[in-house]
């Protein structure tokens, strides 16, 4: 007997899905014997070495719970209280955590832009800086903060990427990635992560695993290490520092182990582009994830609602706009069923 | 294979040890289906229920991932930024968090105070709150913070607690009780936890898990149903709202399953009274839960290291203390091979 | 021998000008004499009295030396942490002062919103709270803060004001206005300043005296009672409740008396209703109060650089835009000397 | 007829009193003419230039209107929000400013020492950071902060300051004075003021001139020039940046004109030497600068009160403590009619 009667078919978010086997299993593993607390524990060390590895480069690592919680203690590591922030408006840190980038910065401000298909130009960013720093009392350029997949579903190409990061650079602003999908992001791009991050100019990444697999773990994974002093402090007080660091690392190790991350990312993407595929769906943005954004008649919604099948409108896309999330748990019987209701 | 070497015998914290297999399971158990994200998941619902059967009141609950959270969320629903937090000198939040109180009461000022055997009694209370408010500009007296049970080790008993809650009230104090190892308090008071908290006066309750089995898992329970809206906010910035909170509220809930929290609890506490018998070992406090204070001499000392036996040193308690700390895993093995290398 | 050289034409702001003659003798008065410190002294209880005069109502006051403090102490007022501030894009609380709403709210959210003539209308507000609302994670609709005069050097009008006021009522903001330049708004409306402020919705005011004569005094007006609670820690530990509070309270006092606080402001609105009529000037906005806008030639610029006369850029309002302030102190002569180089 | 009645004698407090003649006329003389606002006018430019022949070094300075506030400023400027501020339980930052350090510095935590005579001892401080250190998670030793002359009346001798100075720098503490009183220290010690701050260790001072004369002006002098950059975000975003800088300034620059300071510190401390003689009083600390701390009889008591004399009770000084202020306008004819009721 179940415990809870689970939904049929959900696109509502990758945060409906549950946990990967995999992960599971290390958790119970990871379960026996007596190891040092806070972190000076054998599977954070694995992980931290495993990071190295996958981004070739010497770093740090923070193990977190939430995306808001790595993406606020990354952004507070390079933004003064009176700093400034520069995101689309549509990211996380601007939309979705209550004002968590302000609370852990201690007051910075957030200047959201607007830009085309969720992701922020070179020179739409390199206008917004100097701007600000002309007039030079309402904040202090700080921090860029981008989206990689965007909230729209789309990606970012190394070329955006490494224009923003020579923005970033070139005003001395620090380079955050909110990662929550980056899995998904690798997988759909093919590069390197090094050359999606470090590479472009990316100073720390909130490397998400919660939505593609894990129970609840992401990772600050910090490239410029001299931020590391600032983030460890604020992770402590900010009651992210778990005494059983293990089980938050074992989750992490997993993901990266044998490709995990990766296998479960492409599987959502491959659904994601099935999605794209059903006829009759009007899509407002090119699906380049596993994030998929339709205009649905009222037929079809009205279909959707009587096959059971869930999904979030999402009406800052405009009327009639919804959101189709394929999780890392997405069948394609679930597609099936999607596309049968729409047909 | 293990992953890692697990130490042989570990005294030094409750954190080192791992997890209880009954919420291992259910993890496993809470982990197939799709389920409302954030919070409004059947699991997190069924675990509010047992809450209030359990406490024998309606209340509310907030499940985070750290004591740190935990405490400092409680405290900011009940201090005003300019507010004071009465509190014994040795608290964890006072000596651990690294100002996690004050980061989420952005500046409030904790007052530590001194106390035989680690608990504050109710005159020393009263007259710290009324000086302050005398003097009136040094901060607002706004909460008192207990802990039980204490970090020396002891109890504060029904009739301590309700001259404490007394005071607090009638000085309009709010009332927190850091329960890290609350299920040790009930286990070995054998009262009712409603007696324990909001019969006495307590407000809001830090009900530690991860000390006694679970993974990351405490939960924030509200008796002033008011304080709920003081403590939503800061949750979601605080970055301690997990998306997947059904992976969080199956922990807890395996936790009040068939009395496990106190049946690890009796079991840790049984240890730490076994570990008091031992002859040859200097007592400084009262065993009353699952800690144990002790002086060691130099030759005791080396005997422990040379048997491969782990536990911190307390100098706050003065020359030659140390602390042994009897986990919910800790074995009569263990207590055995510790009386070995006294003896 | 005078300690500075004076410019000889400066229009560059209200704060260049120094000091009006009656406020410069009420602090000299004030000086003599033993008298309760912070606040409780005779000054400041006339001063209050006067207030409730003026404005035809009960209401509480708080003193402070700048407009920033003002404003700032006013929004934490009503905004929680989580909270979100509705202003004009152009408000000097999001352009000029460095993010202290923020700082005072402990990370509040502006949200600026464009606006025709520096203005916001009820529309435009009713639309982004809802909207802001109805997402429900980016922050909580707290307070809506109006300038009046505006930074563009316009007027709201009675009904302007009063549908805002209702939009905010009905959606449970709170609502401040930053008055900076409130005397230059009340002169040139000929309006009560009860109609202007609580009798059109406003809670808070933030009474500017510093540009229209004093040395350094503002005065927050509290038309909501229960909102001084909050206010009166925050002013203290902000740093700004003077110990000599005679010597704020006589500034403001003088300022009240004998309509010295309008008689001023029509002055200095009148300097700027001529500078309008000087022919050649292409002005950029409504000359509705004491600042104007204007598109200067280049061989305007050079004309006004060898005239000795000064004003700033105003890059925001567009290519070749430039601000021109009358102050109190403005003369005649000054605005003839302007016409003279313009011509 | 006066604008308030005056008390005759009143020992209440160095803010009770009004304003220096110079002080007034300096204000008045400030007045004409436009300057640049915002601190870059030329008074300000000239009392830089004073400081820094003053202090025999050079420096930066931040003029503000409270104690509060420079306190709170020069704190924040060296004390991360996780950091620990040392300093005497009587410190006005402790007992009297609301939590003003707390505020600005986002959440820091003081740690209050008992010390004989108001002040704290090398040996003291050492052993305070070290335990603090060691424990290493309740905060990180960042600040440590003196008063003189203290809260008690007494003073640091050139040694003692220098002995605290080598701790803070071999413990990579800033060391900040709050200097309140620095006058009359100055002018009881004798000492170059160079030698009682920076030669000794001092990083920031808070230059009272408030209590000593002015109407509202105290001067953060930062000795560490590099902290300066930490100071002026947060100056302008607190609110204490005055557009008509000037006004304090020309405050501050009286104040150091022709030893204006030092006169009404040696004025003031000369009424203390002469109270501390008046038989009959019982002294309870020495007498150093301008502040006595008596206990009195009940029939003393009395006997002030039909004279009209006031003064502060001062519980936490013990049973039927009093607290005698002589401020800068204190006059022989006070003391007189003071020991007159005494005797």
């Amino acid at each position: 007997m179940p415990w809870y009667t689970a939904r049929v078919t959900d696109f509502r978010s990758d945060n409906t899905h549950g946990a990967s086997p995999e992960i599971l299993d290390a958790l119970a593993r990871a379960a026996s014997g007596n190891v040092t607390s806070y972190g000076s524990d054998p599977i954070t060390e694995r992980l931290r070495e495993r990071c190295r590895d996958l981004f070739e480069c010497d770093l740090e690592i923070f193990p977190v719970v939430t995306g808001t919680a790595a993406n606020a203690l990354a952004i507070a590591s390079m933004t003064p209280p009176w700093g400034a922030v520069f995101c689309h408006e549509d990211a996380h840190i601007q939309r979705d955590e209550l004002g968590a980038p302000e609370f852990f910065t201690n007051g910075a401000k957030l200047i959201p832009l607007a830009g085309h298909l969720g992701k922020l130009t070179a020179s739409d960013v390199a206008s917004a800086v100097d701007a600000l720093a002309r007039e030079g009392r309402a904040g202090v350029p700080s921090c860029l903060s981008l989206t990689q997949a965007t909230e729209a579903g789309t990606l970012y190409s190394l070329d955006e990427l490494r224009a923003l990061g020579e923005v970033a650079r070139s005003r001395k602003l620090g380079v955050h990635m909110d990662g929550a999908r980056f899995a998904n992001a690798v997988a759909s791009l093919g590069c390197a992560p090094a050359d999606l991050t470090w590479r472009a100019g990316v100073d720390v990444l909130s490397f998400g695993a919660t939505k593609n697999g894990a129970l609840a773990a992401e990772l600050l994974v910090i490239f410029r290490r001299d931020l590391a002093a600032q983030i460890a402090p604020r992770w402590h007080r900010g009651g992210h520092r778990l005494s059983k660091m293990r089980f938050l690392s074992a989750q992490l190790e997993a993901y990266l182990t044998d490709d995990l991350w990766l296998r479960n990312a492409r599987q959502a993407n491959a659904r994601a582009q099935e999605i794209a595929r059903i006829e009759g769906l009007e899509l407002l943005r090119p699906v380049e994830a596993n994030v998929v954004f339709v205009r649905l008649t009222a037929a079809q919604i009205e279909a959707l609602g009587g096959a059971g099948i869930e999904l979030y409108d999402w009406p800052i896309f405009g009327e009639g706009a919804y959101r189709i999330v394929a999780g890392f748990g997405t069948g394609e019987d679930d597609v099936k069923a999607l596309a049968r209701a729409i047909a």
